[in-house]
């Protein structure tokens, strides 16, 4: 058994998610928002998101994180506040000794709802379905959940080329 | 007399630059740029990146830093990028308590040549004609000095106002 935290990141909303994975069954264990003030300085957002992310490590001892690699499509301004955020999002980890996997909006969808093509309304549906149970409040938690359950998916299979590998 | 610590934020190569403010009297103390490797994992890069400011910070004790706001005008992959490491650059010195402070482009041009249309060439010059004795052999080192001195002559300004302020 073991426990994976799925992380959306952005700098006014981080989505967080933390499951547990046992085999090929999945369960939810918690999720949230860790939300900053707009009014705040940048370097005090980023400090509260180091810090909500860090208290989340004391309290579910993650032992390896994803992130979502999330569109660029917008504004240079806005993807170099998401930039920050992901920034964040990628370093907590590493200096608290939390391996970080990274994965594509495709293969997030395709792990979850069975194809890149899914939309995001699809990929919140199989989240909930996949983990029965769960009282899941907003969207950015939905997404970070979708995170953890595509790295879930993609840790089975590499253990399972490992094993054969050991095998062959 | 306080120590200002510039920060060029880049994930390969994130230059830095420390002075010395006395009244209007600037001195050049240490520069250079913290490197990271392409080929390491971005979580990876961005903990030496990390790391390399807390041990400025360790060997310099800035009172303050000062970070450049970088163009936005590239391809969404190269501005997430720039994203993560201003990230950390903002973050860092938050998180050692050290009060950060952002500044345009063109704030630095007009502070270090005194116009905002000046070239990287002439911010260059006018750097190494303001912080005599310094062997700056990075542009990256140079440009986190630019910053640095804008801080100075920014922060000197804001001393003036609010001692105006106190004798009004």
């Amino acid at each position: 058994m073991i426990r994976l935290l799925g992380i959306d990141p952005g700098l006014r909303f981080m989505g967080w998610g933390l499951i547990e994975v046992d085999g090929n069954r999945l369960r939810h264990v918690a999720d949230g928002v860790i939300a900053t003030v707009g009014t705040d300085s940048v370097p005090e957002r980023l400090k509260a998101l180091h810090a909500g992310l860090n208290r989340l490590f004391d309290a579910y001892a993650p032992a390896e994180a994803a992130v979502e690699e999330t569109y660029v499509n917008r504004s240079g301004s806005s993807t170099l506040k998401l930039g920050y955020a992901r920034g964040v999002a990628l370093l907590a980890p590493a200096l608290a000794g939390i391996a970080v996997a990274e994965y594509g909006a495709m293969e997030v969808k395709r792990a979850v709802v069975g194809t890149g093509a899914a939309s995001k309304e699809q990929v919140e549906v199989m989240v909930r379905r996949l983990l029965p149970g769960a009282d899941i409040k907003r969207a950015d938690a939905a997404d970070a959940l979708a995170v953890a359950i595509c790295h879930a998916h993609h840790r089975a299979s590499r253990l399972r080329v490992a094993a054969g590998t050991r095998m062959a």
